[in-house]
């Protein structure tokens, strides 16, 4: 704490510094070991989309009619906080399948997540509901939600346990409680999953921030690829599980990757495409319990697959003269990472290891 | 600013005091004339909610299947913000239709919403997502999300001006961005509006927050008065534009009020429920441009049909021995106010208003 704080403080004036102190005072009249987040400035924007016209005149007499009326639909959000004396560089957090800006925020079992953790180490955060999610709610495609209890899909397969057993020594968080809290933070797509759409919303918002880290998880690894090659704001990504979507160049993408939970196949783009990921540092990290050879089970055989691609995918770009970083995490001694190592009970471990790949990279 | 600064700060601890003097300072250093905001914690959490589990045992060999699998539902989330040396009760904030908890955040141009501006003031918030709504997005009941342009609709129905023209002396910010970043702010219901779903997740948020300040707006305010029913912890509702689900006691429901948009019907509920609603202190907002008389055009009259039940209201409640205030803005000499007071170019003042009826009710 003491350290991030003074990364925070030293870098500005005098005043500031005086800052810092009166802060570390003012945590132990609040009673607790944590300084108090100081915000320059919070809100949320909206970014991107599209728009339906329906052809027409409206009739303000008959306003329940869609004639002459618009939609508007397809577009990013995204809460953001700025510190005080922040870092060059925001950090934009996108979240993955079924999933929200609560993901980088409060834990299930109540710790800080990489929205405070990062706001702490001086960055500038951007937590992202992308289009057709959360608050980015209208889509400009209609979908069906159907409640099909699916659950203990997900517990197996973000490999949390094999249902209804947590892992040995897996750092997820444990306990009704927190169970309940992370299956509740689920929330369903809006309208239909459409990579091009959500990279086009993420690019539209860094349109709005300027150059900035772009974190993704899972499914927002695909999109987080695309967003590189759209957006010369991205400056570096980290990627944590990304679990398909991977892009290769025309003429290289490898043979598809049968798993006991479907096929992977790598996706082509141009030449000058993969370019843009060739010129900024990415670092992706995978966790624990991904078996090294095929097994029976799709939840655990789909990530032996999925790791397999990323390997293959960090060798590609890194041939065309990239600079990818791929971290299994079990492989450097962090045992026990579930699909969410960032919110995992040892996320401020994991975020040691972020700080760490941003300091090499001078991004911080 | 200064103001509520010392506000924040007098209450504590000398170091605390300098931590005022210090932080004035900083924005100095920031070079905005705002000083920043030091939360003294901050995060998300999930309330209440239902649940539905399929008959049959979990088959992790084929996922896909339902059988023996859970979904989690119908709960409410929040992002809570907590400033250092908080005022007692926090501010809860519930949406109205279409809306989300942005809608406490910045405003569509740019401005500080009331989830800052009672920051500052020294409340804790609690902005909601309500049960099938955003980042609250699973419902227990299925539903079709349809793109059917509407805008011109919500345009006239917010009394925002009559569709292509803004009211002149309007409120509401103006341009085609802030038009745009409005518009955008819509987010879909993803279930059926419910609301017992939604006062049963509020009153389930109360159990974990403690007594609190309930502000709503619009189509909140009937799950409003339901959760003041159903939890203790409601000590004062702030209700922005309530359109409609009054609750009279049985025996006391007024006769329904015809309009060009439909008719509007007082719910029943026992004496004993409605007796809670007697028990704290209400203030209730209304805006400008709402027709004394009938008119033709159903957004308009249906404003003059609420404004008119919401006065019947007031007068039952504190016939009963309550506390109910209705302020029409334009009576007290406010003008050009939309549907969306607190978030309009004026909303400082309303705020003001809010923070004047928290101080006479000794409630901050």
């Amino acid at each position: 704490m003491t350290q991030c704080f003074i990364r925070q403080c030293v870098p500005a004036a005098v005043k500031a510094g005086t800052l810092c102190f009166a802060l570390c005072a003012a945590t132990v009249v609040n009673g607790t070991d944590r300084p108090p987040l100081v915000i320059r400035d919070q809100g949320s924007l909206i970014a991107g989309g599209g728009l339906i016209t329906q052809p027409g005149v409206f009739d303000p007499y008959k306003p329940m009619m869609p004639d002459g009326q618009t939609y508007h639909g397809d577009h990013v959000y995204a809460f953001y906080q700025v510190p005080v004396d922040p870092r060059p560089l925001p950090i934009l957090m996108l979240h993955g399948a079924g999933q929200s800006a609560k993901s980088w925020e409060t834990t299930a079992d109540g710790r800080e997540g990489f929205q405070n953790i990062f706001l702490r180490r001086g960055f500038s955060t951007y937590l992202i509901d992308q289009p057709r999610r959360g608050d980015a709610g209208r889509s400009l495609v209609e979908t069906t939600i159907k409640p099909v209890p699916d659950e203990q899909l997900w517990f197996n397969q973000f490999r949390i346990g094999l249902w209804p057993e947590t892992f040995e020594g897996s750092q997820f968080p444990r306990g009704h409680t927190a169970q309940e809290q992370f299956f509740r933070s689920i929330t369903p797509n809006t309208g239909p999953y459409d990579i091009e759409v959500v990279s086009n919303g993420v690019s539209a918002l860094l349109e709005k921030t300027g150059p900035a880290i772009l974190f993704t998880h899972s499914q927002g690894g695909g999109p987080g690829w695309l967003t590189a090659i759209k957006s010369r704001n991205v400056r570096a990504i980290v990627a944590f599980e990304p679990g398909s979507s991977f892009v290769f160049p025309e003429g290289e993408v490898p043979a598809p990757i049968p798993s006991a939970f479907d096929t992977l196949s790598g996706q082509a783009v141009s030449q000058e495409q993969f370019k843009a990921l060739t010129r900024i540092p990415i670092v992706i990290f995978y966790g624990d319990n991904i078996p090294g050879q095929p097994v029976r089970l799709p939840a655990q055989d789909s990530w032996r697959a999925r790791l397999e691609m990323a390997r293959l995918w960090r060798d590609t770009v890194n041939r065309h003269g990239g600079d990818v970083r791929l971290v299994h995490l079990p492989e450097i001694g962090i045992k026990g990472n579930s699909h969410f190592p960032f919110s995992d009970m040892n996320n401020v471990e994991i975020a040691d290891l972020v700080s760490k790949f941003l300091a090499e990279k001078n991004l911080d």
